[in-house]
């Protein structure tokens, strides 16, 4: 606060107002889409901007309604209340309330890093998946018809099974409002620069067209009285003020059920607010703490359901919005806050009769930016697990549900994970020659000794990953046949679990079986610090001095005299490939 | 089979004869504790050998019932039938018949590294708790009682509930037998020894006792006719001959249900088998081939299931036994394949009077040795975690059954590993003086220059561990105010995940916005081959010639001669601690 500066107020003020205009349509859509009264997002929209502006850490993360944590308020809801009913209304908030305790707990426990078990392709999948289920269901108002079902598959075959039944009126109104609204996302602004307007002006005209087409449907509806006349849905009676608590309490069951779909959307929540707020930061070099940000957005949500509305989380096109309308601090939030209690005690009656096609429209264009196919095809081609990941998540969230993805593509990480460290990769190694360095046989142009066999394994060693790590060195020593010493440079391992030394008790085992001796170098601290004291590290390091060679080069050094003074000859020594 | 020698066959001979009339009881009695008819502990002891003889890697394991499978048939069946009812049995036979089909499935596809799932604290922990739940179990037969549950917990508070019903007679020859079978396995050899005896054959009376415990028990039931006059529950009729196959085919939810559970008899009889059989291979320095295994169980179960039995696997007192017992070659399982099957054909009449609390007393002395809190011990100490699993793996199969106590140990397992790898090791690197090689300088004296700050990551790169390796590297950058170059030994790095890869970018972005440059450093080829063509490797290896450099010590050569050709004066050399 002290370093605010006076220029910024203006500034400030002027992105609130703007702000509020242009995303006034998505709140409304978004409770909507969340199977509640379209007022709600409104609700959503005052106490928990405030709460983050006091506690955010990102100086222009927007909160607020937001499709994919809608989409999994109405997953989670849609099994156990009638859309629309007191019942529903109130499971919405204490989604929100236990998904605001849930984030706040987790960030005051510093478990920030639990989020770190959705990967990068995992999210991104989930949210092009979500956004195309989200289109799919949103077909269905656009023409007039409710489809129902929880997955694309159902939404799908319910569509097709109503189509006959569609409203020609409300046909007309979104088929008019899509592509103006599409046109002016893909080409207003540049239209408008080519017409002469300045581009900051041309942009911020292209950003409020959302609200004029839903006025221009609303003036439409209320003009030829569409809704009474020609059957066209519209939002419907808004009750001015705040809403009154009318919590009628759902069952401990539920209740259970609910505290499991409140952590994922917590989580999912955190998860995208902080990639927004970190590709944000990044354009102006601020810094976000993740931790902060939990707690920042747990009170949010505590304050939407005092508000008596659904999940918020951060957005990503709120947060642009604000962002190139010149918001500089959170006080643009404050500002929008403000506004939007005028709209919610002032004008409510305004949006009563706005047709909820136009709010179809809204959603689908907007979510339409969130299928990321690039994504996919990047993912894919760098890594095929991770491409895997994408997709698995994302027909996940579209076939089976959004539940059923997510777990899908955390199961699919976690595979991989556990997959990549169960084929540990194992280098027999040479010295480059003239130098001190040890390199992969198989790469370089190295040095070997015909008695020493080095390995260098580049993993840890772990219960995953002993069976083949204890094949392939059991392979390799069966190839080498003369010599007489193992090396294990274990540069790269820093854990040694309780399997682990198991293995390496019964190679150290199996080696002096053979005649051989087994040899550690390089080892790194936290594993000489844990290996110290066993039985096994006695034994290995009784022929070096009771330690572990310091580096492999140490090693061939030592072994090689040893070898020679042994034999009465020098070690022979030959080149590798 | 070619390399046979005349002199082992009678020792295989032997062994089997001697082995066979040592493991009769546990046979009988683990048929009992799967909650099955006990001669049916027979049938599995016949074909199932013969099965294992042709197609196993190991010389001397002995295929047989096993207390853990048993107690995890009882588990996976007891819900779904009443013990010993013609369902139940039918439900074992296609349990079997599942876990031989799920064994021979992996093994056909190589898929082994499925058992790595369970680490060794893991199968420590689950053998030691199933055999406190077995043991807590029998104590009931033990005094003539029939307690129920599936935890600890429910059968001790059935017991305390029941104990005043105990029957005197059963209670009498029971705790007559324990304390006996207790001397001879803790110090009739010893004692034997001093009075005069061989120790081989003082050892082989040892472990005929249980034997002459069961046939003296079932003497005292025949003599003062306890079964008809005091109540002794007995083994009851056995029909002679192989059983008609009476397969009341279970419901296809029961069966989906069976198949989850023959999965993990399959997987935990196999982990078992192998971890028996590499240890016995161990001493006679023989190799263990983990996928014939598979193969070779796999069709063991399938013969169990054709004989109309349960789920078996390799068994450690069995296959002990058989060791001790001088056998040679799986020759040993033939001859005791064979000789059970006369028992089964001709002298079944003898053990239908075997009085129930003398098998409950062989079972309990025999699991008594699988508790074993020397391990427990050993991992607490090397390793906490492994500790952790150890203790929740037993106590979950303790207090909340066995499938659930192994759900824990593999979650708790897969926790640690990505516990540990979202704390990846990182070191601050400097030259050791006079060598090339780069060592931590928290732990080392080295040298470092102030330009330039080298930092070694000591793990890949993925979605578990970006945060916490960006932010340490943002600390470091911070903590360096005087340096320009950042240089990353990435040597212990095999994989960079496409999370990760998105984490390097918004690093060098971060960088390079502070004035600095990013350096790879002693890339290995796995992550060379992958990075080659992104736009993020471009980008750095830009000013070192577009390859990475090839040791840390190579880019500091070539970055202080640049930075003191740029300056004019020599690039600072600090020492660190």
């Amino acid at each position: 606060m002290s370093g605010y500066q006076r220029a910024w107020l203006a500034q400030d003020a002027l992105a609130g107002l703007v702000v509020t205009l242009m995303v006034v349509p998505q709140c409304l859509a978004y409770a909507v889409l969340a199977g509640l009264p379209a007022q709600l997002g409104l609700y959503a929209s005052i106490l928990p901007l405030l709460a983050y502006a006091l506690l955010g850490s990102s100086m222009t993360l927007a909160i607020g309604p937001v499709a994919v944590v809608a989409l999994l308020t109405a997953s989670a809801i849609g099994p156990l209340a009638a859309p629309g009913s007191p019942e529903y209304i109130a499971l919405a908030v204490i989604l929100a309330l236990l998904s605001g305790v849930a984030l706040l707990t987790l960030g005051l426990l510093r478990l920030g890093f639990l989020a770190q078990l959705l990967s990068e392709p995992v999210i991104s999948g989930f949210v092009s998946g979500a956004a195309l289920l989200i289109l799919v269901g949103q077909l269905g108002p656009l023409i007039g018809i409710t489809p129902y079902g929880q997955t694309a598959f159902d939404l799908g075959t319910s569509l097709v099974e109503q189509v006959g039944q569609f409203n020609p009126a409300t046909l007309l109104l979104g088929g008019l409002s899509l592509p103006l609204l599409w046109w002016a996302r893909r080409s207003m602004a540049r239209w408008l620069e080519r017409a002469g307007m300045r581009l900051p002006l041309a942009e911020l005209l292209t950003r409020l067209v959302p609200l004029m087409v839903l006025l221009l449907a609303t003036l439409a509806v209320v003009v030829f009285d569409l809704d009474h006349g020609e059957g066209v849905a519209v939002v419907g009676n808004i009750p001015e003020g705040f809403p009154v608590l009318h919590l009628a309490l759902p069952s401990v069951a539920n209740t259970a059920r609910l505290m499991m779909s409140a952590l994922v959307i917590g989580l999912m929540g955190f998860v995208v607010s902080v990639s927004v707020a970190q590709s944000l930061a990044r354009l102006r070099m601020e810094r976000i703490d993740p931790n902060a940000e939990l707690r920042a957005l747990g009170v949010a949500n505590l304050a939407s359901a005092l508000s008596g509305a659904f999940p918020v989380a951060g957005s990503m096109s709120q947060s642009a919005a604000s962002f190139s309308a010149g918001a500089r601090t959170p006080l643009a939030g404050v500002v929008r806050a403000g506004i939007t209690a005028l709209i919610v005690v002032g004008f409510t009656v305004v949006f009563e009769r706005v047709p909820r096609t136009a709010l179809a429209a809204t959603i689908i264009i907007a979510v339409l930016s969130l299928i990321d196919l690039k994504a996919l095809r990047h993912d894919w081609k760098y890594d095929r697990a991770d491409g895997l990941a994408w997709l698995g998540t994302a027909l996940g969230v579209i076939l089976l549900g959004v539940e059923a993805g997510l777990s899908i593509g955390i199961g699919l990480t976690l595979a991989a994970l556990l997959w990549r460290s169960s084929r540990p990769h194992i280098a027999v190694v040479g010295r480059v020659p003239g130098t001190e360095h040890f390199r992969n046989v198989a790469r370089h142009q190295v040095e070997t000794d015909d008695t020493i066999l080095a390995l260098r394994v580049d993993d840890n060693l772990h219960f995953g990953n002993v069976v083949p790590i204890d094949e392939r060195i059991r392979a390799e020593i069966a190839h080498h046949p003369l010599a007489r010493h193992l090396v294990l440079e274990l540069s790269s391992v820093v854990h040694i679990d309780a399997t682990a030394l198991m293995m390496l008790e019964g190679l150290n085992h199996y080696v002096r079986s053979q005649g051989w001796e087994l040899h550690f170098a390089q080892m790194r601290g936290p594993v000489l610090d844990k290996l110290r004291g066993t039985a096994l590290f006695a034994a290995v390091t009784a022929t070096s001095g009771g330690a572990p060679f310091p580096s492999t080069h140490a090693a061939f050094m030592s072994l090689a005299s040893r070898e020679s003074a042994a034999s009465g000859e020098p070690g022979r020594a030959t080149a590798g490939t």
